[in-house]
């Protein structure tokens, strides 16, 4: 095992496995083709070709994402869809622009629709090297349970925006309130397109770095984290090379830690497979 | 004009009007259709077809690289190829793989193999923030003459390795000694394909961070560069976007700073085309 498994893992969408989703002249989503089969049953909300899928309401993104929830409806009784998240995630052509229209979180992979969020690494450095804080998901996360996962990290929903929900997302994951989240400094993005059990993950990370006092200790309050732990860089990175014992996507954030930090150097003939290999193409 | 203009612009080439080079199972350059036209006149070291070349000598290193010359040696007499650079580029498979041949540094684009670099951002960092040490390029530089810089920037040659290179660039462009260039951290990886006069340049560069002190003071050795300045980071930004001041590729590794280091944000719409635009898959 390596360091480029565990960013293939995330890599894994197969073109000839799904179908592109339109709206308008944007391309929002990929349908997994057993998940375009069951939308083309709802076709005055979805046509369904061959080789692409089509959103036909138009409207404005109220209009649209109310047709969207009443298939999602449908999606979530054949538990095709694990279940309501009662979290809206935007769909907008590009990063930044106004939202076409809104999805259930938990139905965002099922459209393939991109979804982006934070992670941050919440870092300790002495003259042993970098340690980082690491926690330990919930047992009943719908999603990677009982993985370990970053100090903080989480989805944005729709109105929140990055740094809204870094703010969000530190207080409630660990704790760590306004003094210290200030701190926190944006270091770059991650993109990996993944199929899963649901459908496929376009998935946009924004990594944040924190670098927390001595006498921090982090500590959840809304129940998703079960524990957390100061792990040594070099143990943490051992463990990704070896074992899947993070969370999938996890294991890029810190990788990417790695190489920002000069952990990982360019000198070792896998350098570039990691370096390079944590960004996709955005099409 | 903007920053992904920068980023564009490092990034024009074009698949219709380039075909692939092979060397035995490994796709190692992009000929250009006119320089690969130029190439089949040399048709017992390169098969030409419509839709990709091979080159056909097989053997060691030196023997391949022995058989390139030759065909090299016309190509500079004809000047399609600037001229002799006598110093070679290793072509590998891949990363650190041993290399298939050499080839002239003058002669890589016209073969649109990999070559591989190192980028050194020379920063100080006080309350008001960051500010670099640019270079200004001398005039008779053969690349991009008069144009700003890095504090240390240069091609890794065969056997050099990227952290020698990083030494070795460090002395010569910069009078930047053992202790100082010691503290040096490796930052990522940045890659691009754009079309050129000569051909495809197909450039990884390794991003070295150095944090210097105040009393620190640049003085070029080797005659490349023409005078030093301190910048703020700022500025420099606003230049890079509103300017072409800044060798091409230059422009995209203080981009790479700007988002590694947190002055450039999430929240900008344009972020993800640059966080995301300066890593080109290694295809």
């Amino acid at each position: 095992m390596s360091f480029a498994d565990r960013i293939r893992h995330c890599n894994n969408f197969d073109p000839a496995r799904a179908i592109p989703l339109w709206a308008g002249e944007h391309r929002v989503g990929w349908l997994r083709r057993d998940n375009a089969a069951l939308l083309s049953r709802h076709d005055t909300v979805f046509r369904v070709c061959d080789d692409q899928a089509r959103l036909l309401p138009e409207g404005d993104a109220e209009f649209v994402s109310g047709a969207v929830d009443e298939v999602v409806e449908t999606l979530v009784a054949e538990q095709r869809v694990p279940k309501w998240r009662n979290e809206t995630f935007d769909v907008a052509p590009r990063w930044g622009e106004e939202p076409l229209f809104r999805v259930d979180r938990g139905a965002v992979p099922f459209f393939g629709v991109r979804a982006y969020g934070i992670h941050v690494n919440g870092f300790r450095r002495d003259s042993n090297g970098y340690s980082l804080w690491i926690g330990r998901r919930a047992s009943n996360k719908q999603v990677a349970p009982g993985k370990l996962d970053n100090l903080v990290a989480g989805g944005i929903g729709n109105g929140h925006g990055a740094y809204g929900t870094l703010v969000k997302e530190a207080e409630e994951e660990a704790a760590i309130g306004p003094e210290l989240v200030a701190r926190a400094g944006a270091a770059g993005a991650l993109t990996y397109r993944m199929e899963t059990k649901t459908g496929i993950r376009d998935d946009v990370m924004f990594v944040y770095d924190l670098e927390v006092p001595p006498d921090f200790e982090p500590r959840n309050e809304d129940g998703e984290i079960a524990g957390f732990g100061l792990m040594p860089l070099d143990e943490i990175l051992e463990r990704i090379r070896t074992t899947v014992d993070f969370k999938f996507n996890v294991n890029l954030v810190i990788l990417d830690f790695a190489v920002r930090h000069g952990v990982l150097r360019p000198d070792d003939p896998d350098y570039l497979d990691v370096a390079n290999g944590l960004h996709r193409p955005l099409d």
